[in-house]
This record gives C-alpha cells, sequence and structure tokens, in this order.
C-alpha cells in the first residue's frame, strides 16, 4: 500500500495559475510561491466583495479516538466528490502545524486519495504564514520585556504578564523557563513560558480578521499584562501594534493550492480548537463563498469544540451562515466510544456499537440545536461489516439525517460522490436556520459558560474554581461580559474527564481558569489541563524524515 | 530629502523572471516567490557547472565607525555602474536579519538609489530562509532535551551543553534563561541560551555548503553536547540529520532580486562575521560567477574580520579565487579614526586624516598579503573637502592601490561608474595572485591565531585565558587542529579593545574561550565578549514601523 506522501509525490499537479483560472482569478490576483501555492493579493477581495455567496458546508466529527475519523480526509474527499459531480467547489482548510510533524501525528494534509498538494510543502515551511505569526508574538514579546528593562513607565507587573513567547515547535523544555538571567543588561528576571505557534493569540487574530484594518485594530487590543493596579497593559500602549501587522501583512492574505484532484483548496490559519476557535481563517472561507457553489470548511477536534465555536463564534463575528453541516464518524470509533478495546475493534460487534452511538446521538442533537441540516457520514474501513453499516443509516435517518458512507481515501473524488449526493440533497430539500446558541450582548459569560455546558455537553452543573470565580468577576468589571466564550476542554469526552466516552451524564464541569484574548475577541474558559506546547515522543517522527540530493523528502506523513 | 524606503517603493521593478531572463536563466528554472523574488531550482547549479567564472570582487571597508561607510551601498552601486559600463555584473549579497529591523540599525538592502528590492521583503520575511534555519535550529535543541526526557542513552552532560536556541530577533531576555521548569513531564532543568538566528551554526553551515549532500554532511558533524566522558555529542547521533535538511531544503536555493536599476542581485544566507564567516552562501557566489563577467560581493565589518574570513575561510573551502578587493572609506570615518569627535567629522582637518588613515593604511597592507589588487573607494559626503579628497587618492596610489570616489548613494550606477572604471582598470591591469594567509593543514590552532593576530591585527603576542589553553589542546586532541580558525573580535579596532582605533602598536590579543563549530568546519576563538543576541534600545525602530490597508510599509529603513 502507498504512503500518503508517496501519493502525494505521484501526483500530476496542475500549475497552481490553472487552478486559479478555473475559479476566475487572473495572473494579476496572484502571488506565486513556487508553481503550485500562491496567495490572493490584497485587493482581489475587494474587486468580488458584491457577488453573492456559495452554499457554506461545515465538516465535523464525533469525539476524537485512537481509531481516527478523518475529517480533513473527508473535507477534501467531498469537495472532490462535488466536483466530480459538477458543482464548482472549493475547500477551506486550515494550514498544519510543523510542531506535530515532527512528534507522533505527523501531517495535515488529508490522506490516501483525498489529499491537498504540494503535501510536504504544506506540512513544512507553506507561505510562512505560521513563522510570521511567531515573529509578530515573539516581536511583541521582546517589546515587552524591553520596555521593562527600560525603566517600566507602563509600571507591568512582571508577576503578572500574560504574553507567552512561541514557536513552531513541540519542545516540552520550554513550557516553563525563567528568562532575564545574567547581568543587569540582560534584562529582568521572570517566570515564562513558550506556547506553540498555533496556540498564539495572534493565530486566532489573523485568521478572525476581516483586512488589515480590522487586524491591527485587534493586535491593539492583545493585553499582555496587567500593571500594578491590575489594569490591563495592551499592545497598543507598547506601540508594537504597526510592526506587528507589516510582520504579518503577507501572513493575512489566504492561500490557494489543490486537491489531489485540481479542486482549489483555500489553506489558511490553524488556530487550536482548545483555548482557540480552532478555524481556518473568516478570509480564506468568506473569499471561497464568493468564487464556488459551494465552500466545504471543518473545524477542529469534535462538534463540541470545533463545531460549536466556528457556530457560536466564527460565524456570529464574521456574518458567516452555515447551510448544513456533515458530521463524521466511523464504525471502529463508534464502537470503541461502546467500550471496546482498540485491539478488538475490526470484530463485529453491534452491541458495543449500539452503546457507542450514543456519542454520535448527542452530536447530532447538539447540531440541530443550530438549525442547521445535518448529513451523517461513516469513513469506511475494509473491516466494517453489513450488519454494522446498516445499523447506523437507519439510525441516522431515524433522526432525519441524510447519510452516507465515504470512501474517499481510498478512491479520491469517486469515493465522495455518495457523499456528494447526500449532502446536494440536503442543500436543495432542508433550509438551513441557522442560529447561534447564545446572544453575546443578553447572557453574562457565566451564563455563556452554563449554555454551553448544559446544551453541548450535557452537563448538570458549573463550578467555578475560586480562581475562576475571581477571574469571571474581574473580566465583566473590565467591560468583557459581552464577548462570547470559548472553551478549552479535553478533545476525547463530552465531559471534562478524557476518559468518560459515549455520551456522559450526571456530570459537572468545573472552570479552573478564565481569562480574555482581547484582541480574538473572546474569553477562554479552562477546564482541566490543557496542554498549550506539546512534546516530543520518546521516538520522535522527525527521525525517520530525510530529503535527497533532488529535494525529494521521505519520511513525512 | 526621501527616504531610503521611499526610493525603493517609487522605484519602478522588472519582473523578476525578466531580470532572469537577461542571465539566461528559463523560467523553468526559477521558483518564484511573487512577482520580483525567485529561488533558483536545485537542478540548475548542474545545468551551467561547466561554464567558465567570470571576476569575483570583494568589498569591504576600514574599521565601522558611528559615521558610517556604506559598504553595502557600494557594492550595490558598484554592480550597478559596471552595469552602465556594459559588463554582465551580478551582486552576490547577505540576506539581512529581522531582529536590527526592529532595534537600532535598520534594514540591510543598501541605501538611496544604490538599494537592492523590493526592500521591505528583503528586511522583513524574504523567502523565509532565515526562518527555516531558526526551525532547524530549534528541531534540534527540542530533540536534544527530548533526548535526555526519554532516558538519556547518549549520556550527554546537561552542565555541557553547547546547542543553543535560537530566534531572528533582538531579545536580550532570552540570552540567559533555565528551561524545563514544573513537573516531571515538562523536561530536565537545565541552564539554556537563545542566540539570534545569524549566529546559529546552521547559518554558518548553509552558507559553506556546496549542495544537500555537502548540508548534510555538516549537519551531522554538528557538536550538541559532550556526554560524561567529555566525548562530543553530535546532530548525527541524535538522527536529527535528515529532518533538519527537509526544513533547510528551500533554504539551501539561492535568492535572485535585483537592483534598483535592474542589475540581478544573489542576496542568500548572512552569517554574523564575528562568531562566523560573515559571508553571503557559498552556492550563491558560484552561481553568480558562472552567470556573469564580473560578481561584487561582500563581507561583513571591517577588513580585518570579514574580508579575512572571505580569503581565509571561505575561499579556500569553496575554491574560489578573487581577482580583486575594493577597500570603502568615508572622509569622516578616517577623521574619526584621527580622534575627531562625532559632532565635528564635518569640518575640514587634514591632520585628523593624516592620523586616522593609518587605518586604511593597515587594511591595505593587510590586503596586499592575500596578493589581490586593491582598489580604494571613498564614499562621498557633501561635507568632504578638496583637499581631503586629494589627500586621501594621492595616499592610494602611492602604495600602488587606484583610488575612485563613489557617489552611488546619491546618483545611483552613475554615481559608481569612476569605481566601476577604477576596478576594471585593476583587473585588466594586475594580475591576482591570490593565496590565504595560511595553510589549514601545516599549521595548528595556535600558529593560525598567531599568524592572524600578529599579521592583520597588528598585535605583539597572543595570551591565552586558562580555559582557552585548554580548550586548544582538547580540540586538537579531538582533531579539530586543522580546521581554519575563526575570530571573533569586535568590529572597531584591530585590536581586541573596541576603543583603540587608528593602528593599534603594542598590544597583545587576549583568547578568551575555544571551541569548534565541527558542522560549519572551523575552529572559533572568543576575544573579549561577542554579543550572540542583541536587544533593543529604549525607543526601538519597532514602534515606528506601519502598514496601511494596502499593505504598505512606513517608517523601515
Amino acid at each position: 500500500m502507498k504512503t500518503d506522501i508517496q501519493i502525494a509525490q505521484e501526483a500530476k499537479l496542475q500549475p497552481i495559475r490553472e487552478v486559479a483560472a478555473s475559479l476566475g482569478i487572473s495572473e494579476d490576483d496572484l502571488e506565486l510561491y513556487g508553481k503550485y501555492k500562491a496567495k490572493l493579493s490584497s485587493g482581489f477581495m475587494n474587486e468580488i466583495k458584491d457577488r453573492e455567496d456559495g452554499k457554506l458546508v461545515l465538516v465535523t466529527a464525533i469525539n476524537p479516538t485512537p481509531a481516527g475519523e478523518g475529517k480533513t480526509t473527508t473535507s477534501i474527499g467531498l469537495a472532490q466528490g462535488l466536483t466530480k459531480l459538477g458543482k464548482k467547489t472549493v475547500a477551506a482548510l486550515r494550514e498544519p502545524s510543523l510542531g506535530p510533524c515532527f512528534g507522533i501525528k505527523g501531517g495535515a494534509a488529508g490522506g490516501g486519495y483525498a489529499q491537498v498538494v504540494p503535501m510536504e510543502d504544506l506540512n513544512l515551511h507553506f507561505t510562512g504564514d505560521f513563522h510570521a505569526i511567531t515573529s509578530a508574538n515573539n516581536l511583541l514579546a521582546a517589546m515587552i520585556d524591553n520596555h521593562i528593562q527600560q525603566g517600566n513607565a507602563l509600571r507591568i507587573d512582571t508577576r503578572d504578564i500574560v504574553w507567552k513567547r512561541c514557536l513552531d515547535m513541540n519542545d516540552r523544555a520550554l513550557r516553563n523557563i525563567v528568562v532575564g538571567l545574567g547581568r543587569k543588561v540582560d534584562g529582568v528576571v521572570r517566570e515564562d513560558h513558550f506556547v506553540i505557534t498555533v496556540a498564539s493569540e495572534i493565530m486566532a487574530i489573523l485568521c478572525l480578521a476581516n483586512d488589515m484594518e480590522d487586524l491591527k485594530k485587534r493586535l491593539g487590543k492583545i493585553i499582555v499584562a496587567y500593571n500594578m493596579d491590575k489594569e490591563p497593559v495592551t499592545a497598543a500602549e507598547l506601540n508594537a501594534v504597526g510592526a506587528m501587522a507589516a510582520l504579518l501583512k503577507d501572513a493575512l492574505k489566504p492561500n490557494l493550492i489543490q486537491t489531489l484532484e485540481h479542486t482549489p483548496a483555500f489553506v489558511h490559519g490553524g488556530p487550536f480548537a482548545n483555548i482557540a476557535h480552532g478555524c481556518n481563517s473568516v478570509q480564506a472561507t468568506k473569499m471561497a463563498l464568493k468564487l464556488s457553489d459551494i465552500t466545504v470548511t471543518e473545524a477542529g477536534f469534535g462538534a463540541d469544540l470545533g463545531a460549536e465555536k466556528f457556530l457560536d463564534i466564527k460565524c456570529p463575528m464574521a456574518g458567516l451562515s452555515p447551510d448544513a453541516v456533515v458530521l463524521v464518524a466511523t464504525v471502529r470509533a463508534l464502537k470503541y466510544n461502546g467500550g471496546v478495546s482498540k485491539e478488538d475493534l475490526g470484530r463485529e460487534d453491534i452491541d458495543a456499537l449500539s452503546r457507542g452511538i450514543v456519542n454520535l446521538e448527542k452530536h447530532i442533537s447538539n447540531l440541530k440545536q443550530y438549525g442547521v441540516p445535518v448529513v451523517v457520514t461513516l469513513n469506511r474501513f475494509v473491516t466494517d461489516t453489513e450488519a454494522e453499516l446498516d445499523f447506523i443509516k437507519h439510525f441516522c435517518e431515524e433522526r432525519d439525517c441524510d447519510f452516507a458512507l465515504s470512501e474517499v481515501w481510498e478512491k479520491g473524488g469517486d469515493g465522495g460522490i455518495e457523499l456528494g449526493k447526500a449532502v446536494l440533497r440536503t442543500l436543495e430539500t432542508k433550509k438551513s436556520e441557522y442560529r447561534p446558541l447564545y446572544s453575546y450582548e443578553d447572557t453574562s459569560i457565566e451564563e455563556k459558560i452554563e449554555t454551553i455546558a448544559t446544551k453541548i455537553y450535557g452537563a448538570d452543573n458549573v463550578i467555578y474554581a475560586p480562581a475562576a470565580a475571581r477571574q469571571k468577576k474581574q473580566l465583566t468589571e473590565l467591560g468583557y461580559g459581552n464577548l462570547p466564550v470559548c472553551m478549552a476542554k479535553n478533545q476525547y469526552s463530552l465531559s471534562d474527564d478524557p476518559k468518560k466516552l459515549g455520551r456522559p451524564e450526571n456530570f459537572d464541569i468545573t472552570i479552573r481558569e478564565i481569562y480574555v484574548n482581547a484582541g480574538a475577541g473572546f474569553v477562554v474558559a479552562l477546564t482541566g489541563d490543557i496542554m498549550t506546547m506539546p512534546g516530543l515522543p520518546k521516538k520522535p517522527a522527525a527521525e525517520g524524515i530525510d530529503v535527497n540530493e533532488d529535494g525529494e523528502i521521505t519520511g513525512l506523513f
């Protein structure tokens, strides 16, 4: 069997100019990065802003399991399938982070015959967006420490600096550090932390910004620290906004690449789906909608995290209205949710399936709260039996969800035709009555958290650790009560205990910490420990990566 | 008067495809980065490798002063002038570092009407080379700490890790840090340091590598630490080479841009000129030589650092043989060397000039030791008087150096015609009998240091601090005695005391520390304190930088 990178490298790519031309984009509006990648010039969105939008389809999934669901693969395969069905389709996806490529997870460009290419470029530096974010993040950090070193006119409390440095690397040794050691000229000693670049607030800002003006406004609002009077100190007060924006000027422009079957794909931005909102950029999504009949996009982790944030943060902020949601599951993952061990997932087990399918059921009913029609798809594995597939199909149809098998990993667009047809049927027959779960203005931070915890997670109560209770009060007093809440929760369970699979009941959600990302424009509520700087495993994937004299890369997956 | 960035932004650039076509490079050999930047594909050097080389001209300078010499500006202006004189000329320059752009120094793309463009791109992310180096550097660092965390099979002594993390940022708080704090899963606590990316050994390696194979060989030899038996531990032993090389695969390819007058410029690599060799990449220089009649290149800081390393490290390693050296000075800088204060440099002062010109004299006689003809040029200022200019002209001609005024800042290529003619005259009438100052094989580390210190700096003796004496012995025992020595010295004085201007005499050079960059292939000898991570000033340049809605940048200089 061929590996993903082999399939990607054997693919015959179209010059990106031709892919762009298929969307009616002229070469003048492209900034080429080699032959197969391009950014859209900053004036382009203005040229097309009065066109009508196509349909917006979100791909999300049940809670992730070690069995794997293939959300990005399904998104890409669906876009390829819809293209085969004659629909002008664009995929709008997240850029992968460099860190996991060298760790366990590998790259993130889809899989099998449903990939976006050039796969190696995308998984390595791509068009430099993440490096630009790293630079802007660390310029701000350097300006904070320099401000303190040069006299600290803003009276920053060095014990209360909330801005962290970042690197696009899995590097646990940088989680907790002390900086500024040495002599007087070497800075002020304080505790500091590195996060991975995708966890930087700048990533979330870049993805939510409508344009350069909005980007700068958001950058200016970033709270970097609190002063000795506990008042916020912002990036604007450090005069850092212009230089950060200059560093981000190209990163702000959407990137265009293609699927293995030449379907255009905007791959732009990639914030974490726990401490941030987990969606590709607003600009890329909006551009895709102007250029296509159907835009297929996705959001990170399961529907309780990614879809919730797409529907409650990205869409309301950007004025987007989704027309359908595709919910991805696998037989194996549902059995795993039903208590089957990883080793036994290949055996038919309808009992386990019926115990585990409650996870799917909860996500279906969650999505319906938003008024958006749902299509369920099963990412098919060879071990799946007819009885198992029938069971799930029947289960979904009883809940008024269209259902389709997906075989895009193995067959590319051909394997996505059935799903494509189901999506088209839903778009044609069911009208979306999308509405967010809560109003930003009319609910308090507390009410927002409670709404998400009870209506989406299925919790009974929300419990606040003493620090979180204090922070909730403080942030409300500072005027941040009308921002949406971005919940940081483990991705494996609907509850805040990653071991509770299926559809947990009779549980409470404990909020450990609450803080504001004033630039991104949301309040973050942390449940449990959330990792913002991953580590490398015993044998990092990096050890297997190589490149030959002709620049061909092996071992990336 | 227009600022550099205004001049650069008003310039009408040629599409880089046309610039490449002027060198006979077809579009198939280009990897475009937007309309005005390109990398040369990895196969291109092979296509042209059998062509004859053009002439190689190095631009260097007297010791830098706060008055400014304009070495890069002169290099670019000379290339423009030679182009006006009908010679097929290519400039081969270093890429600027992002850090200083936000600090004091500003960008480094030449000045006035002798600039390479697009200036903003070059000074910000350019084609991502430095980001790739940062990533590769920090991947290796993460793999070191991960190796220790996962059991430390190689028995790395955590007190003797020599590999440092890096960022392309001026950030003094990261000079001395402690990493690995927190819980057991958060790594092993140890002292660490960040350097600026241009100080990473990977920068030196990338610039000295002949091709991908050579790059990987060098990466593998990097010494990251010593084990409990004091034996070196290398990047190869950590299995980091392939992944690092994959990260560097595009960074290894030379970048092509243009001067304001469309002269092609390869701008590639930019290592420090103190702890590293301070020259642009070997690959770019070699490519330029194959494509041009004359290649104009430069090296960092004054001739005692940059030219010495160009002539003793880069040329011997790469098999290059320079045909002429242009030595840049200014009347103001020579008067400053003669003891005039910065405020009084505008006043005619032949006495001071005659006191300060000894600095120029020493550099002329130093360069002659290499057997390469020298042309002296004065970067002209409005305050220079005829008497002063005549004095210097006469001084140079007495020493058998051709002499020419340069007015390239104000007049571009037209201001470089006189210098261009002088260079052509020298190339036609004087034969280079280039030979390095010492033999790699036949001299010990001690003899090499002594040769440079006495013959180039003019020192009487070399004194070794106890640590340095020990390290010299240890490195010789480890088999590194046949590598060239890269001297790390302050750039302001020929001595190791930055306050001793002019031509210091009766002084000793003290070597504080000696270590090996086994991948780059040189031994570094430190004199005095060398800064490898700059800090930001009271009012960082970053505070004045901005970008507007159309992506136009202001405040970069």
